[in-house]
C-alpha cells in the first residue's frame, strides 16, 4: 500500500486568490494513477487555493479574541470546509472518470486535534475501505481542536504522516511542484544541488539555507525523516513533469528526493 | 436541542429520475429555521432524487453475486456518495446564506452498519460541534456494512433515531410532504382522518390499512414510538406548508401528528 500526497500547488493554481482548479494536471494525474500498477492506495490532497484564502481570512487556528470573533471563526470554519470539500469532489470526479473507485473521507467528521496536532482519529473505516479496494481520498481540512483555539487547520501533510504511522505503507509519495529537496534555495542560488537521497536530519540541518525557509519543505522533510525511523521510506517528486507520478507509483526511479536509510553496501 | 429530519421529498423533486433540488423549498425552509427561536439543532436530511436512483441502479445493500458485481457495486457506492454529498453541499449553502453555521458531517466516514443497522458511530465530534453552536448537518448516505453485503444504504431516518437515542433531544421533528399519519390511506379513502396524536403501536396496528403500506410512514412511526419509550416526543409535519416548520421549531402547534405519551389529566 502506498500513501500518495497530492500537493495543493499541483492540483490547484495556488497563487490565485480564489479557488482555481488545475484541471489539466488533475486530468493527467488521474490518468497516470490509473495507468500505474498500483492496487492499494490512499490519496491525501492539499487544499491549495481552495483552503488557504478562507483559513487566512478567518484566522482559523489563531487565538479566539471574544464571542464575536468566535462567531466569525465558526462561519469561516464552515466556509473553509465547504471550499475544500468542493475541491475534493472535483478530484474524486476526475479519479472516477478514470475508473478509480475514489471514496472521499471528510477529516473534520472524525479527526480531532490538540493544539493543531491530531489527537484522535478512528482509522478503522479507512482500513475497511482499503480492504475492499476503494481508494480512500482524504484532504486538508479544518477540524475541531481541544485547546482554547477550538478550531485548527489540519494540513494534508499531517494527515499523510499520521496515516503512515498508523497504517505502515510500503512507501509515502509526496507529489509536489518542485523536483525535491535542494542543498540551498534553488531560486536564490543557481548552483543549488538537488539532494537525491536524504538519510538523516543532520544532512538537512547542516545546510546554511535550509529548505525550511524556502517554502515549507523543511517541515515536510522532518516529518518524513521521523517516518523513516519507523522504517517507512518516502519520495518527493515533481508531479508537474509528465509520467513522473506514474513511474514512481510503479517503483521506477525518477528525478526527486528519496528519504531512505543509508545503504552501506 | 432538537433533531430535525428534512425528508428527501421536501428538499428534492423525488419523482425525478435525475437529481433535482427543490430550490424554492430549500430557500424557504432555511429562512424558517433562521427565523425560528431554535438555538441548538441537528439537521439530518434524506437523499431524495440524489440517492435513490443510484442506490437502486447498483443495488447497494443487496447480496453481492460475484467479484464483477462487487466491483460494480463499489463504483455505484462511490457514485451514490458523490450525489448525496452534492445535495448536502447545496443544502448547507442555503443554510449558510441565512447565516446558519451549517457543518456537514459525512456519515460514510464514521458510521458502520451491521446488516443495515448502525453498529458503531463515534458521535463525540457531533456533540462538540453542537456545544460550539455549529448546526451539524448529516444525511442519508451509503456506508460500509460488516455482513456479507459489505455495503448498505443508511437512511436519514435511521440516523435521526440513532442520534436521538444517543443525544436525547427535547424533540424530534420529521419535516415531510404530508400532513402526518392517517387512520387509512388518504389517497384511497377520502374519509381518512389525520391522527393528531399517536401514543402507542396498537393505535397504528389496529388499523386495517396501516401507514406502512402507504409510503413507508409506518416504519418511521414505529421508530418514533420506540423513541417515545425513552421519553423523546416527536412530531411529523408538512414542511410544504409555509411557516409550519418555523412554528413547530418555536414549539407552536401546527397541523400534524405528535407522537407522545397519553395525557391522563
Amino acid at each position: 500500500m502506498i500513501i500518495l500526497k497530492l500537493g495543493g500547488s499541483v492540483i490547484t493554481h495556488k497563487e490565485e486568490d480564489t479557488p482555481t482548479v488545475n484541471h489539466e494536471n488533475l486530468k493527467r494525474i488521474s490518468r497516470e494513477i490509473r495507468e500505474s500498477s498500483i492496487q492499494k492506495l490512499i490519496i491525501v490532497h492539499g487544499a491549495g487555493s481552495f483552503g488557504h484564502p478562507y483559513a487566512k481570512k478567518y484566522a482559523i487556528g489563531d487565538e479566539i479574541k471574544d464571542s464575536e470573533d468566535l462567531k466569525r471563526k465558526i462561519r469561516g470554519f464552515s466556509l473553509t470546509h465547504h471550499a475544500v470539500n468542493e475541491l475534493n469532489s472535483i478530484i474524486c470526479e476526475y479519479l472516477r472518470m478514470q475508473g478509480i473507485p475514489a471514496m472521499p473521507l471528510q477529516p473534520s467528521s472524525f479527526i480531532l486535534t490538540q493544539n493543531k496536532r491530531i489527537q484522535s482519529a478512528d482509522i478503522r473505516l479507512i482500513k475497511k475501505y482499503l480492504d475492499m479496494e476503494f481508494i480512500p481520498v482524504l484532504y486538508g481540512d479544518v477540524v475541531l481542536d481541544t485547546e482554547p483555539i477550538k478550531m485548527a487547520v489540519l494540513s494534508g501533510d499531517q494527515i499523510t504522516t499520521y496515516l503512515a504511522r498508523k497504517l505502515k505503507p510500503e512507501r509515502v509519495i509526496l507529489a509536489t511542484d518542485v523536483d525535491g529537496i535542494y542543498d540551498k534555495n534553488p531560486k536564490k542560488y543557481p548552483d543549488a544541488l538537488l539532494l537525491e537521497i536524504v538519510t538523516s536530519k543532520e544532512e538537512i540541518e547542516t545546510e546554511e539555507t535550509t529548505v525550511d525557509v524556502t517554502g515549507g519543505m523543511g517541515g515536510k522533510v522532518n516529518e518524513l525523516l521521523d517516518l523513516l525511523e519507523l522504517g517507512i521510506e518516502s519520495e518527493i517528486i515533481n508531479a508537474n513533469q509528465k509520467n513522473n507520478l506514474k513511474k514512481v507509483l510503479n517503483g521506477e526511479k525518477v528525478t526527486g528526493t528519496t528519504i531512505k536509510k543509508r545503504n552501506y553496501k
